[in-house]
């Protein structure tokens, strides 16, 4: 079979849905568009971009990304009742290609929470999934813990829903609870019992609590599933979903004994994680498959005979088949425009030509400081100049900070408020306690800080620092981050970052939108 | 088939040996000997403790483990000649139970390396295994790379190692190129076809590559295997081993459908992991099996509905079962000394008297400066002091840094080398490189900065930060960490913990150790 004729496996990504509502992992509006770009561009065949009836800030990413939609099909989530299904509609229809995602848990455990009877329970799935079927051509029906349902009760509903017009069928493993061979025999069953299954798409959304996720959805597909719902990083709840990049890339280095071919152009994977891991906040660890530091050899630095010899001997894809450049040093402090223009567009990033030079003049400055360089230094320059933007609310205009191992420690700060400079002193516990205490002084809050990480850009002393701070206040959750060499000043500039954001959240949503009182799990 | 009466399946772990070879994990002897004994103490049934050939370093670490060993059979590693396994049974012969592991690369590509014709290899491997077996009893045999080894080649040495006295044989998926069908069938298949098969051990050993080296090793197990490699937080080259600690919970969460057991005690698993993760300096995501910080809702503090109606709605173990105690509140300020070693044992760490006075006192000073002390600061508390001990070569006396948006940043320093104080100020791009500068001027070395990562250990602003740096200097790889409210000391300090180890480092191992250039890969 070559692989032109090989079955096509649906890749949905609900990075967006299923990965944002991992706790901490909020994104902002604009990142959520951002990355329903990339995925667009990618060849991301659905892209679950929210829970529309969650919060205004769901309904709005929905909304905005369906009408910005260009290949992929636009699919919001919505529980079993008229109210959700109505406001996901609102919010897709705006798409070239929309869909409707209902679900409801059929498992014992989680048909007792709306306490309804297998029959009603029946009932209710033929009723909404019609409802949404006259709504929109696409449909989509998913059994909530389908892996812990009774298989009787399982093929029931999902005929049931089949009949009432879903045009693919989900079986989500929700607690990350199942193995390869009774994830496949699962859909085989249901393709073998279920009248009709024939006339649709079954989808495997597996979790990876077990640490099965990836080969749990292959194992489905070879069973007959044609969907796969899956996330950028493997970011979701608890353990995460199944990460995009492992189950299409083993598709594709392992075409001998998984022949289906999905639409990605596995290129773009090595963007997106970095964009989705600094969106999120959640990094990925050197051990990753497929997009961790460490995951290809040749990042090592390390000498290797065998892959000397032959890179096949170990290395069974090549870095380049994700997007991943050598490490090299990619700019002299002579490099000009255009080459920083060239540079950029090979790292995946096209600016307009007023960012191009922020980001020139912010290169020559690094140039001058830093004696090489790298790929990843421009990677979080570029991060940098999209995430702190010269007409922000808050503005750090100078730091300086004495701090050592006799406290207490002192920050000295000029900040611009509104265009207003206003100049403090303050003290702290440490360095970055010292920063924070100005920001909090000149513009107070409420804002707790959950997450700080610092991580060194590239290696020696002088390498820059990206730092991440996660804020929450009122239930509003937002991320901030910055690069600088030194780390005390990017600690700052990412907080400062931070509560630009929360100024403009402020205004767009009410407290708590980010808790999602209206979630995932309310089946009811 | 009750629990006891089911199979037993062997737990090999192989952090120290596989994992520790992964670029920039290199541990110290004493991290390794610590690994190893709560290794043992969970249960393990082997711990490949190193390869003793590669360096002196690996076989003093293999020696001494082997020595302090209580239950587990402790294995070294060699290559498929006579000096590799001598030097090998040197080092294990110390165990009340030891093994001599013997590999070579079966696979075309492999066996292209040593320029072996098949008849060739085969003649090695009798050869090399029955030399094995006459120093040891028990012998463990890996055919490297037989994933992609032909069928019948690979029997027919299987039957070879198998006549020539190993008592165990190792399948591995050496390039993380395996599915669980494939990775099941290869086993199936050899238990079939090879003459005295059923005499042996079969044992898996899969790479994560493509994200499915838990769910192969479990197939394996299904098909006949009988011993699973692994390493703590699936730590290994590239995308790393099969996780233990997901082969594990696995088996035990799904015993209906895996009906095997194992010797490991599962509440172990979360202070081994943060161990591993800690000596390695490899952090573990947010969102890993197991045992990242978001692996169990109750962690992100977040309201769950369906949680709190019953646990099971969305948890498939408890978070007790691998040893994570709530996140609370663990001591005030006025807690003493006694409550203090309560806590500290409830959290794994049983202290010698000195060991706790010291802790106390800095637990105090934490508890002066911080609101709320938490399990993970004394976590963080106890680990700096294991780091960093009084009698050190290379003190941090004193320090203060002034940085800040106007550059150059300075630090001023005092530095005991070896009992004298010595002082010195020094700029820097950055406050980081200032307070490095100093300790490089007053101490000059070679050693390049590889990792610099800094976490928030708890929320809020006043955390402490927990510092990691890997060194290199000539090869020699070191890894250094500390914590403290002010992040530039805990850098500098990090700093100085990594130089002292390359101190020790020096006089013990020759230039390039690390390096390792007698490495697994040398098939030859």
């Amino acid at each position: 079979m070559t692989p032109a004729t090989q079955p096509r496996v649906i890749i949905f990504d609900t990075t967006l849905r299923d990965g944002e509502q991992s706790p901490g992992a909020t994104m902002t509006h604009e990142e959520k568009l951002e990355i329903a770009s990339l995925l667009d561009e990618m060849g991301v065949d659905v892209i679950e971009a929210g829970f529309p009836i969650a919060s205004e800030g769901d309904f709005a990413a929905v909304s905005e990304i369906a009408k910005r939609s260009k290949n992929s099909t636009i699919c919001g989530l919505s529980r079993a009742n008229y109210k959700d299904i109505d406001r996901c509609w609102e919010a897709v229809r705006h798409a070239a290609s929309p869909r409707i995602h209902t679900f409801i848990g059929t498992s014992p455990l989680h048909r007792a929470i709306p306490n309804l009877t297998m029959d009603e329970m029946a009932e209710r799935i033929h009723d909404t999934v019609t409802h949404a079927r006259n709504l929109c051509d696409n449909v989509q029906w998913s059994a909530m813990d389908a892996t812990r349902t009774e298989h009787d009760y399982l093929c029931r509903v999902v005929e049931i829903a089949i009949k009432a017009g879903a045009t693919t069928i989900n079986i989500p493993d929700t607690v990350g609870y199942t193995a390869p061979r009774e994830s496949a025999d699962l859909i085989a069953m249901l393709l073998n019992r279920v009248p009709g299954a024939d006339k649709v798409i079954f989808a495997t959304h597996c979790h990876n609590d077990l640490g099965m996720a990836t080969a749990n959805a292959l194992a489905a597909v070879d069973a007959g599933a044609r969907q796969i719902e899956c996330t950028i990083n493997g970011l979701g709840e608890r353990a995460g979903n199944t990460a995009l990049e492992e189950v299409v890339m083993a598709m594709k280095v392992r075409n001998d004994i998984m022949p289906y071919r999905t639409g990605i152009d596995t290129t773009k994977i090595m963007n997106l994680s970095r964009r989705v891991s600094s969106v999120s906040g959640f990094a990925v660890q050197f051990n990753k498959a497929i997009v961790g530091k460490n995951a290809f050899l040749h990042e090592s630095g390390i000498h290797q005979d065998g892959v000397l010899k032959n890179v096949e001997t170990f290395e069974i894809m090549k870095p380049a088949d994700i997007g991943l450049t050598a490490k090299n040093i990619a700019m002299g402090k002579h490099s000009g425009r255009a080459a920083l223009r060239a540079k950029l567009k090979e790292l995946g990033y096209e600016l307009a030509d007023n960012q191009l030079n922020d980001v020139f003049v912010r290169f020559k400055a690094l140039a001058d400081r830093k004696k090489e360089v790298y790929d990843d230094d421009l990677i979080a320059l570029v991060a940098d100049e999209q995430t702190n933007d010269a007409h922000e609310f808050l503005q750090l205009k100078k730091l300086r900070v004495v701090c050592g191992t006799e406290g207490p420690q002192e920050a000295d700060m000029v900040l611009s408020i509104d265009g207003v400079d206003h100049h403090i002193d303050a003290t702290g516990d440490g360095p970055v306690d010292a920063a924070f205490n100005c920001v909090k002084m000149l513009f107070p809050h409420q804002a707790r800080l959950e997450i700080y990480q610092v991580h060194a850009v590239t290696e020696g002393t002088d390498a820059q620092a990206t730092v991440s701070v996660r804020l929450q206040e009122d239930g509003r959750i937002v991320n901030g981050s910055s690069a600088d060499t030194d780390t005390i000043v990017a600690s700052a500039k990412a907080y400062i970052n931070a509560l630009n954001k929360l100024i403009v959240r402020r205004t767009k949503s009410a407290p708590g939108d980010d808790l999602k009182s209206v979630n995932y799990k309310d089946a009811s």
